[in-house]
């Protein structure tokens, strides 16, 4: 256990907020402890655990996925979202995301049909060997740093602090669990298993090298919102005493982290230092309501961290 | 780690074969030691795990909701499956067993929607306390023995064997995930997050109880036959080294136990000892055939093993 748990949280009421609640799991304020069994804990990615501006960092990989694409068949750059990729308009992009949290998700499925048809047929080993060699080459567009060093450093050692305190911690991404696998360990020592997300259906191919399983293009689930607690469930089979998160596709989760006989913690972090990482709230409007009506925990990365990323 | 492992398998070459694995797998024969994170090991339940003779456990338990359907729907009476449950007509459901195996599933299907509408709305809690229950209290028609002593002690052996020596096991079931939950951790020590197997769709609906999750009359998937192998890669993100199953439904999981790098172990329980449990074959001719052509291990419940239930 580390000498000084969360050394990259300032002290404050934040800081304090999580100590709490994870001595009174331990049951170092005199109640009984939680069994170490259902200490279990859920966190978002894109921008709870790792940055998600100036786009996810999924989309960086898939971009260069369809621009591949568009390179080889030329017939695709006429179409979206080949075109926007191929011709490098980000444009297009950002308009998708401001359109969804508009409540307009037509270019988001015209994505989501271009990134299922991206790796219709592609072996989950294949997909699994293109995700892990993107997210340790390739660089943040704006912060210079590797991709596999742009996790918060304070979330981090909170992941550590609370394995140290016996929780299971997991993460529940509404980006893709498969790109997350490959490096979930090395990033936050939380191994693939413990890596929920969004997937596409499979076919199990027959062969006689062990059987091939094989991307679909067709979306299993979208692992957000009111499905983010479906799916704790389906892998965990508990209610978790921790979630953290960052934009209203998290409200759910951190609802369903509702426990009458034992402590709880609901942690939002909220994007509002420009200066080390991004300022927005976009997207995040319903859940940072929520946090004031329902007293969940707020960390505000520009008071509560001494550091963002890694050194 | 126990004295004599597998103290309840009989001497020979099927307790060779399996310790030889282990030993292999764990480096003690001079080669590398196969990474502790990669030592995944995959139960089939009913048949494998425990008992399916002369019905599915699951089964008697559906049975008796349906029952109590059907008597506070007196319509329900003229319908199937209601019909069979309220009259005791076992003879229905061994036909659509029968029908199965020569691969008509038009009573499978009607069966489904029956079990389907029986947790319409009901809670994801509910259904634990329900089958908890269940489990705990009901007996065994013909062996005269509680549910929770049905499980075949040298596989129980078997498991606790893989964890002495650095496996993480996993149940991976055809019947409900849900159902197995509450109780895999007494009969099996394997955690409830560890159990894979079929589920119905869930509705999420929030609350200021922390939300509820309910089953929705509507499949999600059947843990079965090629989804088995897609489900272990959902769960886990990895091929295991070893599967034990007992039928053909288990054949692409034990086909996909497949790793050129290292050592796997391909185990099929054949029921052979109608004196102490029962004799048959009857849907595990294909599992059976390939076992002879692709050398997996077979073992005879008769022959093998000292023992089959808990004292």
């Amino acid at each position: 256990m580390a000498d000084t748990p969360l050394a990259t949280w300032r002290d404050g009421p934040t800081k304090d907020a999580v100590l709490d609640f994870v001595r009174r799991t331990c049951g170092e304020d005199g109640s009984p402890p939680v069994p170490v069994e259902e200490r279990v804990a859920v966190f978002d990615n894109d921008g709870t655990l790792w940055c998600e501006k100036p786009m996810p960092i999924q989309l960086d990989f898939i971009l260069r996925r369809l621009t591949e694409m568009a390179e080889a068949r030329p017939e695709l750059r006429e179409r979206q979202p080949w075109a926007a990729a191929a011709t490098g308009d980000l444009g297009w992009f950002a308009s998708l995301m401001t359109a969804h949290y508009a409540g307009d998700d037509t270019d988001v499925r015209t994505l989501a049909g271009g990134i299922l048809a991206a790796y219709a047929g592609i072996s989950v080993e294949d997909f699994e060997r293109q995700a892990d060699t993107f997210l340790r080459t390739a660089t943040h567009p704006t912060l210079g740093r590797g991709y596999l060093r742009c996790a918060y450093a304070p979330m981090v050692e909170l992941l550590d602090h609370l394995t140290d305190n016996g929780f299971t911690t997991y993460i529940a991404s509404g980006g893709g669990r498969d790109f997350i696998r490959p490096v979930s360990q090395d990033m936050y020592a939380i191994p693939r298993e413990r890596v929920i997300g969004s997937s596409s259906t499979f076919t199990y191919t027959s062969n006689d090298v062990g059987g091939t399983i094989t991307h679909r293009p067709e979306a299993d689930y979208l692992d957000d919102g009111p499905e983010k607690p479906i799916r704790i469930w389906n892998r965990t089979g508990r209610r978790p005493l921790l979630a953290a998160g960052n934009s209203n596709g998290d409200v759910p989760m951190l609802e369903f982290t509702h426990r009458p006989d034992a402590p709880t913690l609901r942690l939002l972090l909220l994007h509002d230092d420009p200066e080390r990482e991004f300022a927005y709230t976009a997207g995040a409007e319903e859940a940072l309501s929520r946090a004031k009506t329902d007293n969940w925990t707020v960390a505000s990365i520009r008071n509560d961290w001494t550091t963002v990323f890694p050194a």
